[in-house]
């Protein structure tokens, strides 16, 4: 059963038990994260870009400033790869080979289309309620300047796969008796206590 | 002061106040994470994929079984981007367009070169030490087969860039008496307590 074509070029092959193109899977996986990195081919050659990022249903939004080089040269119907990884923990065998980690990733494939006029305005709710992240609303909304001076591009979740790893280590059976400690060591990421901002204006 | 070339086209140019090119903070970076996103360009396109490395002095080491596709795709000699990105929490400004977050990265250039000889098994000891994360060693280490079946790629820090954002919000003096709630949420990358593999062979 998979949502999203397992067709070639874009299947998982590497490990391929690992992946997995149901669409359950790789929503959950992009709604656990804030940051994608981004591939594509510059003037200067490929680059791989961090971004803020939402998930939209079937596409993943993200933005940045209209001035800026990658906006300028990753236009609508550039080809582009869009990944978000998550490490789960450090897993150690009881041989090197076998040392690995647990993580989450999604690996879209695509080309971007601008995304304008109201869907714009709804994308820019969807980026700010992201990073408001469950507090109250209240922030100024972005003027016609600002929204003019900011592109949205999304790309459609077509060409999509997630691998995953998970669980303990995968040992050779002549390496199970050998006297090393083997295990996994989770990893997550945590939120520390907000840190009010207390900035004020200089008097006067 | 720079140790890094700052000279085009990998200079960072939005927000370039952001931008670092000495070799602590380079390094500093690099040091804390455990997966970079590698992106080159493959016969079907761009793509960006995490993976496991260490820092050796003035390189970043990654590693790979010889059958997978990246790697006969990433041959000596082909043009990559490395980049690795924490992110240091989310950052809530009186305004929508002023939110933003807080990280750390760093972006590098060049074209990998295949890591041989004594210096592969130097290479397999460090990416051994760096996934151990401070246990005592005690682990079978790579035998002739498995060393063969894993090929290790150097990528020389000289095209590299970091670039870092912390504080909190940056707003329009005009937003600052806005009674909405502005400061930064934290986020970090926090170990669990390690989970000791039972796994067993099958009696008999």
């Amino acid at each position: 059963m998979s949502d999203y074509p397992t067709t070639r070029p874009y299947r998982v092959r590497q490990a391929a038990n690992r992946g997995s193109y149901d669409r359950e899977t790789v929503h959950a996986i992009l709604d656990a994260g804030y940051v994608a990195h981004i591939a594509f081919v510059t003037r200067s050659g490929p680059v791989a870009l961090p971004m803020f990022y939402v998930r939209d249903g079937e596409s993943v939004l993200f933005h940045g400033s209209r001035g800026a080089r990658f906006m300028k040269e990753l236009t609508p119907g550039t080809d582009m790869c869009f990944t978000v990884t998550h490490l789960d923990g450090l897993v150690l065998a009881r041989s090197a080979f076998h040392h690995s980690m647990n993580y989450r990733s999604v690996m879209a494939h695509g080309k971007p289309e601008l995304v304008c006029g109201p869907e714009k305005d709804r994308a820019m709710a969807l980026f700010t309620a992201r990073v408001r992240d469950g507090r109250p609303d209240g922030e100024r909304p972005p003027n016609a300047k600002e929204l003019k001076a900011t592109d949205v591009l999304r790309l459609p979740l077509v060409e999509v796969a997630a691998k995953v790893r998970s669980g303990g280590p995968l040992d050779d059976e002549e390496d199970m008796s050998l006297p090393v400690w083997a295990g996994v060591i989770p990893m997550q990421v945590t939120f520390g206590e907000a840190v009010r901002d207390v900035a004020a204006l200089p008097e006067g």
